[in-house]
């Protein structure tokens, strides 16, 4: 994700990092000369003038905005959804904490509180390393028992596994009478919400927008830019190269930055930052847990991840 | 589903399988030929000129935008709340499985989790068959007991009758003294969720979009596409068949996806991959119960279903 | 609702029952006769020409799309939201009768259980018949005991006072110590589910689209389709007519779908079946009690009511 | 809220009372008369001629467009947020009510639950009178005892104390052993629904839509049809006027509709009917406890308020 | 937030405070100057015709239209999801002071239940401080015990630990006696909604709309303004810099506005009045516990914070 402080608004009509344009660059520039082809040539195609005019392109302006639009706000309510999945995440492990520390009776000493804290801090590492397909060894181990690690670093759903760990832990609680049947489905409630959470990133995932819908998107825009010289060269003259390079830009720049944020687990730059994610909900919970906690998130070069 | 990697932009433009291109071919085509039988002729019919020019195609593109983007939205929400459900499916499929491993004191031994669980994906597979309209008897019959099964097979709803079956487990539990009323209440509250998701489906399959909508919407859009080279002629000459096909697919198209994920159960390219649902599920819920898994999913020619 | 199989793309242009055509036949005949006067005089009144042209059509294009995109998306919503409440209705019903079936302890027999379900089925008729303002009196007569009916039959508000019989049956259950507090809150939680359920479907029919959008709206419309041949017959000379007439047919339609479809309790064509939907509820709670059920439901005309 | 029978579309068109035509007339007039200003002068101003033409308009139309669906949105959806608040009131009241009736074993008296039932009714009448700013003195008075009366009169968030008080008649019949913790407990959680009433109705009423958006839409809305005139005085001549006043009564009417509704509470002829809705709620409480009700709900001038 | 009394329709056209003119002013006047520039040469510079018609902007109007909208929907929907979290704020701090004065058994005292209502407050004020970054000593140490306040002040999530601190006052009350397991558990619910509103809160806060597409929107709204005038000059003469800046005034008041309510908890004039809710809630509490109120929200210069 990129983090920007608030920039003047002239400043930021020439910012580079952050926007999209260097990745569109080369096509740009295959357009650019084209129509610079197109103006040299006017129109035509070996001596054949292409009689296009701006009709035709408005009546496709229509649905190309409708297009546009409705894989946009596609793309962003995904995106959004995964925010609030991960948000989710933050106030469900915070409450079960809560619950830890307070629900018992006597309370549960430090070392068992934290290894339930353990337990869902592994949790949300875990989810982010199988959300972007990366090595959860790492991570998992330094946080986990031998037992734990071994049993959960072997398992295809390692989330899953983790939060049936959680589900013993609070049966052990129940067994040894610290809390009541009342507490436990407190407990228990709550860890379903841990399952809506995995499973709801896990569907955002493994569903993207139909394939068919990107396809014909994804043509629609570009041949509408590749008509947009022989449409525009009578009235424009010269100029045709740079209005259709900035129109362009804008439609493909649209198109690019949704199909970015329509997998918001990536990597890339405009995508949620689940590493940070992953930190703060650990240093909350340890700050719950009455220890210190030292949370550093430093952007390079303007990007968390 | 299809399922395909991300491809580089300029091959994209030339997918042809997961595009609606193939099936609509024959009526492009005859767009086509129409088109240049109307440039022959100039825009005449036995000698009448056809005196069609964009603005009526102009203030046509209003309503078609306006139509187009809300069966299209109306579609897709359809598409994505099937997906929600089947996702829903997943979460509280793992919670009752959790809940079946935790919650009972004593544990429940292995085999009568796994006749619990056996109900669970049971009850899977059978929401599928009756989505699908397909036969569910092989798929029960191998996860179910024999009694269970006979009591299944000659139902009409039948994964409601599965949730009564999973409801009588739990009220065994309860008898033999293994869970509470907290806990057996705590098995209620996601067996009703269950219920909420069968309904879920059921609304989707059984109440399509109205139908006037889509003979409304179906015949504007063809008229629309039928009077475009009458329209288009005098200003685009020999081009007008090109642009007239072009700008007709993106329209006749839209309105194919739309009309494919309206009904998002069945196994055409781009409805829900419900087979590898039931497999993930299955597979899911195996691990939970410790057992080993194996989870094959190879799409063929790209396509899960 | 209209039941209807797929149909070939090129047979459903010329589809005439299920089509909002007949309805808007005259009016539309009204609009042919008056642009074929506008041809036959040029545009000219009284030998004063009328000078309009299409540009103001397209300013007034704007402000139409966005109003009856707005009729429609809210109509439409209302439809599918009533379907949800249908839909839910299902839910609860069958989870309330797997809770009878299942939670008391010990069983209760057969004509008890019959009981609970007679009130729930009852609860459903009532409903259609207090949406539809018809005569509950035969439907609820054969399912309900001479004490139960003649409670409920001279009620206002019927199916809140069945809920309370409901309630009372759970009442007397806890009273036999057959369910326990727990269980009996359990059953309470669905109850609640039940009235909103009905406070919805009153929500929707007792408070339509703000009157004073839809005599906007329809002025817009109308006028709009008035001017239309004044401004197109400068261009379009003989064929006005029948632009304007399917111009005119396109917009009147969507507004006549959108009026269809903003009470959708009605029995219009495009209405829910309600009547269906009683009989399907009635069929799954009787199989979940098992009972032999036959569910019988044929279009009429293609229409299910 | 305006309440009408189903009009012959030809009758709608020319309907008075109910349409916001009235209330604009003075700033239509107004316009008309400029209009005929700038036909007569040929849209010159002291001998210079406005070289205003259509496009600029067209352009103006996409930020209109946007503008007056999104303020039309939001407008509408705070009415139906508004709405589906009093919905819930209903729903939660009629629950409350039903379990008045059947939880507390043995039954309680018909006075106690009368007394309850007396309690939410006059917290409906003490949010719809916070909501209006209007007395609540009448209507309190003559449904709750001197104490009670005294304690609710003098406080500012009314709504909130009575909700306090049908805490305390649940915490009494708790004390009494008439109900349980768990059933308490379903009480407390209906209560708590209430005050997500109360707040929700508060935070419509106390947070408009944000002013600058106000002032913007408001400003760019009249500017446009001050300029329509000029713009179209060249190609439309005399029929001019009628075009202009046509296009803006569409336009300003919009946003009329759209600010009488933003605020849904008042007694605006489109605002919500929260007498109607109060006496309702009564009625159906009432006869919930078994009581004779006689609901009279006569519209004076097809109006309810 | 900007208070203000139903204007005049005409005064509001004229309104200075409360519109984002001022800000606007200097952009405003630069275009002013550029459009006087490009009249003066005839849309020439250094005697090369800039060929520009409105044809391009009508285009690119279609994608200005599309980005607003997008970015205003998703700037609104982030102002009134924050709303709604401070206004679930309000209802759940309600519900559970009600909680502590009608569920313990035998009630707390007054001071008792002051200590949770002024955790409750803190909470409020910790919150808001935490949203606007500002400094919370004052308003914590002056409504908690040293105890508390200490342990607070030097966390870094502040609420967070405050609602911990709530968690110990009703295992406290448990302890005691005073209130069941059940009871317990209808705070700790309270509790978690607590915690899901600190969430949302900083889920707004810590990820605003992708960069990418600020950049883009920024960059194509202004472009286009500076191309406005090329592309009217020909046709509006001297009248083009008073159009090109009503055009632009538009365009970028949107975008200004979506920009200042994007992020709801800063103290902009269209901010969110998180101080006077916060007063609200205090003072709601306070008269729920019984206490006198005075509660005195005066606008400066129309505006609340």
């Amino acid at each position: 994700m990129i983090i920007r402080n608030k920039e003047n608004w002239f400043k930021m009509l020439f910012v580079w990092h952050g926007s999209v344009l260097p990745k569109l660059l080369p096509r740009l520039s295959l357009l650019f000369i084209l129509s610079i082809g197109v103006v040299f040539f006017n129109g035509k195609i070996f001596s054949f003038k292409i009689p296009l005019n701006p009709t035709p392109l408005t009546l496709f302006g229509f649905v190309l905005a409708l297009f546009l639009g409705f894989r946009n706000n596609v793309s962003y309510d995904r995106f959004w959804e995964a925010r609030k999945l991960w948000g989710a995440l933050l106030n469900y492990t915070r409450s079960l904490t809560r619950q830890v520390l307070t629900l018992p009776e006597p309370r549960v000493d430090r070392s068992l509180a934290r290894h339930f804290i353990d337990l869902l801090v592994s949790f949300t590492y875990a989810l982010k390393h199988q959300l972007r397909d990366t090595d959860p060894q790492h991570d998992l181990k330094e946080r986990l028992s031998e037992a734990d690690y071994s049993l959960i670093i072997s398992a295809k759903f390692k989330p899953v596994i983790i939060m049936k760990l959680m589900g013993e832990w609070v049966a052990g609680a129940r067994r040894t009478g610290r809390i009541d049947a009342i507490q436990q489905m407190r407990f228990d409630e709550n860890l379903d919400k841990l399952a809506e959470i995995v499973g709801g990133c896990e569907r955002i995932i493994s569903t993207p927008i139909p394939y068919s819908y990107r396809v014909l998107l994804h043509r629609t825009v570009y041949l509408y830019c590749f008509l947009l010289p022989f449409g525009l060269v009578d009235s424009l003259q010269w100029l045709t190269p740079f209005i259709v390079v900035f129109i362009a830009y804008t439609f493909v720049a649209f198109e690019a930055i949704a199909d970015e944020i329509e997998q918001p687990f990536g990597t890339a730059s405009n995508d949620l930052a689940l590493n940070v994610m992953c930190k703060t909900i650990e240093a909350t919970l340890t700050e719950l847990n009455g220890e210190e906690i030292s949370l550093n998130i430093s952007p390079k070069n303007g990007i968390i991840d």
